[in-house]
């Protein structure tokens, strides 16, 4: 299951020693120092996370379910699919339900794992695990985390892709999940 | 040009005070204390970026130019298609042309800009813009950067786009080029 090949062991880079140089609140930095596959030393340096979901929200019609939230490192407002951080030890599916029903008030009858995303290959370990959950029903109000404020509207699959071919849909998670759905729905993929 | 609607005031985080907190060989990180919309305090951590560029390479009949890199934060080969960092005060137009001729060889008779990707909105303020080359002519070996090892294959775009759907491939600015690609090449998009 991987694109690599059998013989990538000669791209590899040998670890020689980490540490951990930023704990914060949100982000924990590391910098190791490693051999490269020339036996050349270099630092490597990068983020721990502990993994995301993401969850492709289909409403009946075909209308999307998405967010608007504010974006600090960006400075605006960003729309986004609904997404949420693994808790410890917990089912990456669960994380998908739970984040669904916190965000949107939601709960969707079917569930299904798409594939995994990995956001920024080169300074962070994060994975995403891409969700499709149709047959929603409303079943409470959004119970949002203390400090997070969204608003969640909806879009027809069709709309949605025009807001990412003209710019006002430009998050990584987001962009993939609805070409994936629109792959799905178009019947490329199953 | 956004998606987020004229009237997104109301989700937007004030900056109080802001202190760079790592500054490494690759990363710098920022924690800022912020006002959320509530008027509550809050911190917000997040990595500064200069930006990127990423390049979908269409060889003659289709073929992709994809490469294999070993991805020190994930432990492993990646597929991606060829990326780079912006120098400063360069034109992203220019960094593409550079980084695919230091990391392929090959010069491309026709460019396009598709747009612009947001990899990681809630830690990172990078953004990609995304490019279109074709018309490909292998003009000199690849010339990598130090301490920079990779090595490029050619892949059918139909073939590439099921290392997606399979899993193969999982890096996110290649997932979103390859389905812009093909979205181009099918018709849905101009």
């Amino acid at each position: 299951m991987t694109g690599a090949g059998d013989d990538t062991k000669h791209l590899a880079e040998q670890t020689i020693s980490g540490e951990k140089v930023y704990g914060g609140v949100l982000l924990h930095v590391h910098r190791d120092s490693v051999l490269l596959p020339d036996g050349k030393p270099a630092t490597r340096e990068y983020i721990d996370h502990p993994g995301a979901v993401a969850i492709v929200p289909i409403v009946d019609g075909g209308m999307i379910l998405l967010e608007r939230q504010f974006r600090y490192p960006l400075g605006t407002v960003m729309v986004e699919i609904p997404a949420g951080k693994i808790d410890p030890g917990e089912d990456p599916f669960d994380t998908a339900r739970r984040e669904l029903l916190e965000e949107t008030g939601q709960t969707a009858a079917e569930w299904r794992h798409l594939g995994t995303i990995h956001p920024l290959v080169a300074y962070s370990n994060e994975h995403i695990e891409l969700f499709l959950a149709t047959g929603l029903t409303a079943t409470q109000a959004a119970a949002l985390d203390d400090g997070e404020h969204l608003e969640t509207f909806m879009l027809p699959l069709s709309e949605a892709l025009e807001w990412i071919r003209d710019g006002r849909i430009t998050d990584s998670k987001t962009m993939i999940g609805l070409m994936w759905a629109e792959r799905l729905r178009a019947g490329l993929w199953s």
